[in-house]
Formats: C-alpha cells, structure tokens, sequence
C-alpha cells in the first residue's frame, strides 16, 4: 500500500490529538498546527496535550509543534484540518490561497461553517480552489477517547480520487485502527453533521426522561432521515449501513464521551443554551449544525421531524417537554 | 378505531406481564394463562406476577388468571402469545387444533420454534391451521421493564390483515403507549429474533473489552445483514428504519435490560455457555436464534459474518477473542 512521510495536522482539540497520536505511532512526520505558542510550547515541553487526552503520552519523535499555519503548511504535501467547524473560517483568515496549491486536503470537521452553511470540504475547495481529487474526508465511528485507549477502531477514507484514499489509509498502520475507504466524502461529512444534531435529541429525550425504548424510536427514524436527506442533497448508490454513515451516528446517540449527548441531555433538564455552554466550556458543534440542517432542510422541501425539532427547541426556545410530546406522534 | 372486547394471553414471564398490564388498563378484559396453578394462585391473591416486574401493580378488575389452556383459549376470540419459542412446542403438545379455529392469534414471541427453525408465526399456522389473515405479530422495541414504568414505548402490530392490526392497535389505549401498524408481520418477526443474536454479539464484545467504536461497527454491520436476509427470507418493500426493525434491534443492543446481551457479556469474559445459563437463571432467546438462522444463513447461500461468529463461539467452542479478531477484518 502507498504511504505519505509527512503530514501536517491543524487543530488541538481531542480529534487532533487522537489523529497526531495515529499518524505520527505509524510513522508519518506530523507537523502539528496550534493556535497559540504556549500551547505548542506545553505540548514540546511534556509530550502531552495538557488540554485535550492529557493522560496519553504522545510519540514526539515523529511530532513537530509548531503555531505558525504557513510554516505548518510548507511542512508537508497532504493538511489535515482538524479543528471545530465554527473556527475555520477564522482560522484561515489571512492565509493565502496559493499556499495550499498542489496540496491535497484532507478534511475531519464535523459541522457546517456557518457564515454559509457550507460543508468544511465545499468551503475549502472554495477558498483554495482545490479540485475534488485533490480533497479526501476522514470519518467516524471514533471518538478520540477510545483510540487514546487504544480500543479498536474504525476509520473510513472519503475520496473521490482512490488512489489519494488509498495513500491516507496506508499511512495510517496502527493494530487497533482499521481503516475503511469510500468514495463519498459528501455523503460521509454530511452524515458526521448529522449525527450530531441527532446526538443532541438523544440528550434531550434522557434529560426529559425518556427511556430506552424511546431513544431506540429516535435512532432509528433518525436513519431515514439521514437517507431522505442523503438522497436529495448527493444523489449516490450507498451502503448507509457502513460503519461511517450509520456507525458513526451511533456513537454519538449512545456513548457517554459524546458532547452533543451532554448538551443535549443538558437542554432536556431545563438548562437554556447559553448556560449548558458555559457548564460545558465549549460549544457543541451539533448547536450551529441543526440551523445549517434546517435551512437546507427547507430548501430542499424536505420534513425532517427530528431536525425540526432540536431546531425549535435551541433556536425558537420552545420548550423541550413540548417539542417532544409533538415529536412522539410524527415518529414510527 | 374497532377495539375488541377480550382477550386472551398466554405467558407468564416479563413480556406477558407487560401485555397483560397494557391490555387490561385500556379497558380489555385480559383472561391470563400461566403453566401452573401456584402461580395462578400468587397472581389472585397479591394483585402481581411474583416472578417478574414483580413491583408492578396489575389492574386485577380486567384480568382473569387461569392455568388451563383450554379454559383461556375459550374465554375470547382473539389469542396472545407471549411465551419462550423454546417452550410453545410443549406447551401446545395436545391442544385440540379445533381450539383455535376461528380464532384471530397474535404471536409475540422472538425466537425460533427449535425442532425444526420455524418462525413461531409459522409453527401456529402449520399446527392449527391458521389463515395469514388470522394472524398478527407485536413488535418492539419495547423492554417490558421500561413498560411497567410507564415510559413512552411503540409496538408496532403487524399483519396481512390490515382490519386485525387496526382492532389489535384499538384496543391498545395506554398514554405511554404509541402503537404503528405494518403490513409485514414475517419481517418483523424475523427481525425481533436476529436482534437477540446481534444482542449476544455486542455483549460478547463488552465482555472482550471493545468500547464503543467497536460496538458502532458491529450494529452498523447488522443492520446490512438483516437487511439481505430478509431481502432474500421474505422480499418486500419495507423501511427498516421504522421502529419494529431497527429500533427493537438497538434497544437490545444497548440497553442494561437485555438479556442476551448479558448472556453475551459472559461469554466474552470466558463463562461457558451452560455456567452463562446456570448464572443468569434463564435461557437467552438468542442462544437457539442463532443456530436456527446460521442454518436459514447456509440454506440461502448468504454469508452473515456476526450471525456465524455468534455461531461458532456458542455451538463450535471456538474462543470469543480469536472469532472477534477474525470478525474484524469483515466488518466495513
């Protein structure tokens, strides 16, 4: 299998770490981006990330932290960004477009970019001009948590260029990941934003009380929503039973790591959006989601109960015990 | 809606229970067929099933408790089965086939008749004669437990006949409750017994220590078995996304209450199969499920990679953690 040596990885949150640790354990040079110096300095200083997976020792033989984004790009051939949807437009403010010329992108954003609505992968070939062989997405079901335990693992590689998903996934060689390639990035980011505004209703219907029975009715409707949603927006012959589509929803719907689940479960209780913000020091990323959900949802003309209701409840605050007494009786 | 009137229900365990509980607090009079007289006896007398949800109070104005078949069997013209699939063989032994003519049976039962791996739906209709149109099936996903705790639960009735799910779904009138109708009673049925072998599979991976990624990939993956098997068992144009299919599957795949997954936890923390049973008092559903659909799986020529793992662990002995480490290299 064809292999890459080096990558540069952009972000310092949990996913980031967990993507350095796998890279740079296969032996990829990663070129680590954060944001600030003293952030890289700590990370340099004790081979840990002291703010995301502190306990997981990292192999900084094979790791490079640095700050600046333009240095981190010229590092490598292939980028992987990584970093919160909400922050990559801010991000890559300043940076000029010619500097991700002749590279190849690879996305591992979970949200929409929300001045627009547009996907991670539409905003950066957008912005860069990057053709479609030049972009390959990397999806779930993972949650950094179980790979720094070294838990087994499925990673699937999105690409419209094979061979580019081919090289992602040969670089990465560690015993617990498996690695699964496709060829529908769209599709596979689409679900990984999905999955969050449904982790959300999940964590709403436990707050509320709700049972197993029910969040079982709500993962499993969520499906066709997903497909409904799938099919009109990139119509392809897919397998939504792949551990990237559904898998991945899963994951969240169901895992205590899951942070969209917390808030959620939060909401349910009675916290309003800003508090469950605060108690949780970050911003969900299923909370800016479900308002790009819902406006495509609407432009497209399709009913999305599930969409529609965690939309109501965060964005028009209606009450939850409400939204939800309606939303028993559009499910089946 | 139609509604009937009375009812018959056979079955002593936890699911019965539940069904006589929602039966006979919509108004139904519920004539209650347990094996023995003891029980019979402690039912009257207490107002509760002392062997399962035995904290529930049962609504005892709607519910009649008798141990002879051939008395219960009269009492109504609609018939419940709620018991084990391992148990109605002999429990039916010499029933006068004439009992039931006329009769409209309903068949809750997930699990496989065992002499000759026949849908239970099947057994009933071959044993006495029955017409499809005289048959409908309840569905998932639904704990009892949750049930007697009130929390919002669906069943879906389904049958060939749609005028029998409507009276079926009439008669059910509990606010907790909200029942769906279908017209595909067999892949519901079918689908409520392989969600016991997905049940043990994903017990048999908490017992090895998979986390939650791992547990993603392997309901993903189910969800595509069960799709081509039934495809192949019984085609026909369904959403398997409505709760009866897919939703019955993760509630057994997930929830503390289940107990094949329990079973399965102790397989994969190395308990024999006969200590799992001696342990957990009971025989898990799933156990002889899996033998009868590895066999369908043979006869249709179509490869189930979790249904023979579970398969090869409980009847060939082969070690949990080797079969699991193969299974990996299946799995998408």
């Amino acid at each position: 299998m064809n292999k890459f040596h080096r990558i540069t990885i952009s972000g310092g949150g949990s996913w980031a770490t967990a993507l350095t640790k796998i890279f740079a354990e296969s032996g990829v040079h990663v070129c680590w981006h954060l944001r600030s110096d003293a952030h890289v300095e700590q990370i340099r200083e004790k081979g840990r990330n002291p703010n995301y997976l502190s306990y997981l020792e990292l192999p900084m033989e094979n790791i490079h932290p640095v700050s600046d984004f333009e240095e981190a790009a010229r590092a490598a051939d292939h980028i992987l960004f990584a970093i919160p949807s909400a922050y990559l437009e801010a991000s890559l403010g300043k940076t000029d477009p010619e500097l991700l010329q002749d590279k190849k992108v690879i996305v591992s954003i979970k949200g929409v970019v929300t001045s627009d609505n547009l996907l991670p992968t539409d905003y950066l070939s957008q912005r860069f001009q990057l053709e479609d062989s030049s972009l390959a997405v990397i999806g779930g079901p993972c949650h950094a948590e179980e790979i720094a335990m070294e838990r087994k693992t499925y990673v699937t590689v999105a690409s419209r260029n094979n061979e580019l998903a081919e090289t992602v996934a040969g670089s990465i060689t560690s015993h617990y990941i498996r690695t699964v390639i496709n060829n529908d990035p769209l599709g596979v980011e689409y679900s990984a934003i999905l999955k969050n505004v449904i982790g959300i209703a999940c964590g709403i219907a436990h707050g509320l009380n709700y049972g197993d029975n029910f969040q079982a009715v709500i993962v499993s409707n969520a499906l066709r929503e997903i497909k409904h949603f799938l099919e009109i927006m990139h119509p392809l012959e897919r397998d939504l039973s792949q551990s990237a589509y559904f898998g991945d929803l899963l994951v969240t719907a169901y895992s205590e790591f899951s942070r969209n689940r917390t808030f959620g479960h939060m909401i349910g209780r009675g916290y309003t959006v800003q508090l469950a913000h605060m108690q949780m020091n970050m911003v969900a990323e299923g909370y800016f989601a479900v308002k790009g959900i819902y406006d495509m949802s609407r432009q497209i003309g399709l009913e999305m109960p599930l969409v529609s209701a965690v939309y109501r409840i965060l964005y028009n605050h209606i009450s939850p015990y409400i939204e939800f007494k309606l939303l028993e009786n559009k499910l089946i």
